[in-house]
């Protein structure tokens, strides 16, 4: 006879909820998981700055890492920024985090209290949403335009919050090669952003971790550059520069933020062998691998806008994203992309439908396609077969 | 006029606290952090594995890594604990983590509410036992002998809160080399303290992180292998047998367990890039390794059991550990090595107190010195030194 198992159910915390573990599932043309281009990864750099690190300082791994992550590359960090965003810090105003998720998970324990509002972009990506929520956010999404969040909306839907008593805790955005939106915001409404929330006293939580994907156009520079107060906590990443697997990302903030920030970081710490890594590697590799990569997401850029225009033209709309990982797509008022999804899956084509990433469940009719991780020629192929189940279920 | 600061202080959610950033001091002789042999560290056996994972599978570091860890390192660490531990247990019962420590606050989580009761060892690693504390459990000791978990004030303790109402929500106990005392838990004493939970309906929360570090004498069975109902979940680690900078650990527990704990998991998966290395390190090096490290920590701790004889002989005790990386040093009551601590850091000589591992603030007479990182002279030296201290300021 089996022995009865132990029954943790009647015991389990009030708090806890069920995590996912596995994989994501892989359609034969997946356009839903956001994976950067996988020929480019830089391995045998990598493997090569790790030795090198390892003959240089490996001993020191016998310690325990300082638990706002390696020296030297919060200092790359630091001058990454300095030079690109155009912030003023240094390696102490940096945390490494597990990638920019662990990041946005401590911010939104140091500051927010269940039932606190969460503003942020009417679509963001789910993950984060789901973050916000399981931390009993009230996250409540702007209006945004192809410029960005409409000023006009922030003030409005901020004093709305504000009249109802809730305690606004901060405002989350992705200003450049939004995720799903795909557009940067323009540095006028960067500005005009800034200042309603200064007005309100809201800080800015800016997650920038696409910005170095920029295949044409100009550079708009960080709103964390654009005042000198602290208001503006950042965060970045390497997972889109590098690989999701490396779980590098760093948040960027004052000194009481990120001590209070630190007392939700599980596990000590970052990685230090995937640090040094990283560090060796990019020290003298970041701006020529970030070209290569470029080139290669391009490609896939063009080869997705050019078979939506043959396969969706007339039936769907779609603006051309200057970097990023992402094409918007919008089909017609009506169209039920949130519940065909698992059918287009079954069917080989994955995409995630609009309303996934959006507070109040709007966008069915919209669906965000990644084009980073298949080559261009399977992305044409994708498109073509999506507009083909499309058809054959009639919704185009 | 520099700008005023952005006020954080009035929106700092309720539950944070400052967060410790920063490294461990390291005193000339440092017997206080519990850090393992540096030379025995593989790293270019690591490096060595990396690459060659890096060639094999690498261009998966453009997936997001399964949440649970990579799935071949599940695989070994199940392999490894059926066969040293005679643990029932696959690669789905495993769930990868940085470092032990966040397996423990996955846990912690995933079970305990506030004011929840958590039982340990009357003595156990400070980190754990602030990690409770920061979400609130109600932390209660059992009074322990050098076999272990003394059955009786295990079973009065149990008693004592369920009387009081409380809800006890599990046993968490360190019964290989614990962690500061020493000892090993005897098999009688785990089939004891093991009968005593069922018959309370208590789940068992084991961690094993330094099984492996076994110098001398037979193994016992883990108490996970003396049940098969799932009440004892478990954990283990790399860091001991490979560096704490690679922060690797895992959990193990039934499913419905690892799946509340998921939910606390931070940044997604661990570190591919580490697992990949440790991986392929592991499974052709393990044990080769283990000896070599073992030789290492022996000479050391004999240095410092021999270094006491010679300098505290008469006016301390200990007792020879059979394993692990400590020595328990117990000085007459009255000696306060609590107050006394920061001033023999700052003369060269660091340890932990007893007070630091206790959850009632006991044990100020009493210290843990680590032998793991310093050459075996050093340690002879630091011990002489420490003798010196002690004379100095009227402690011995």
């Amino acid at each position: 006879m089996a022995a009865q198992r132990f029954d943790y159910q009647r015991i389990f915390s009030k708090n806890s909820t069920v995590g996912a573990r596995g994989t994501f599932p892989r359609p034969k043309y997946d356009f839903a998981v956001a994976y950067p281009d996988p020929t480019t990864l830089p391995l045998e750099g990598l493997a090569q700055s790790l030795k090198a690190a390892l003959e240089r300082e490996g001993t020191d791994l016998a310690y325990y890492p300082h638990t706002a992550g390696l020296e030297s590359l919060r200092k790359l960090v630091a001058e990454k920024l300095a030079r690109d965003r155009n912030m003023k810090v240094n390696a102490d105003n940096v945390v490494l985090t597990s990638g920019s998720g662990e990041a946005i998970s401590m911010l939104i324990q140091a500051l927010a209290d269940p039932g606190d509002v969460i503003l942020a972009e009417e679509f963001f990506y789910v993950g984060t949403l789901r973050q916000m929520r399981r931390h009993d956010a009230n996250v409540v999404g702007v209006k945004c335009d192809n410029q960005g969040i409409i000023p006009q909306e922030l003030e409005s839907t901020l004093k709305d919050q504000l009249a109802q008593g809730k305690k606004v805790k901060f405002l989350y955005t992705i200003p450049s090669f939004q995720n799903p939106l795909g557009w940067t915001m323009s540095l006028a409404r960067r500005q005009q952003v800034l200042d309603i929330s200064r007005r309100h006293g809201i800080p800015i939580f800016e997650d920038d971790c696409y910005v170095d994907l920029r295949f044409e156009g100009e550079d708009v520079t960080s709103i964390h550059s654009l005042e000198d107060t602290g208001q503006v906590i950042y965060t970045g990443s390497f997972s889109k520069i590098l690989a999701p697997g490396m779980r590098m990302g760093y948040l960027v903030a004052p000194d009481n933020v990120l001590d209070r920030a630190m007392s939700f970081k599980g596990g000590g710490g970052v990685n230090e062998f995937a640090a040094l890594a990283i560090e060796g590697y990019l020290r003298d590799n970041m701006y020529s691998h970030i070209d290569e990569e470029i080139r290669a997401l391009r490609v896939k850029r063009d080869a997705m806008v050019a078979a939506l225009g043959e396969n969706f033209g007339g039936a769907a709309t779609w603006e051309v994203p200057q970097g990023g990982l992402y094409v918007w797509l919008e089909m017609p008022e009506g169209v039920d992309l949130e519940a065909f999804q698992e059918q287009s899956f079954e069917e080989g084509v994955g995409y995630y439908n609009g309303a996934m990433f959006s507070p109040s469940g709007q966008g069915k009719n919209k669906a965000r396609l990644c084009f980073g991780h298949p080559t261009a020629e399977t992305v044409s192929q994708g498109v073509a077969e999506l507009a083909r189940i499309f058809q054959r279920h009639g919704l185009m």
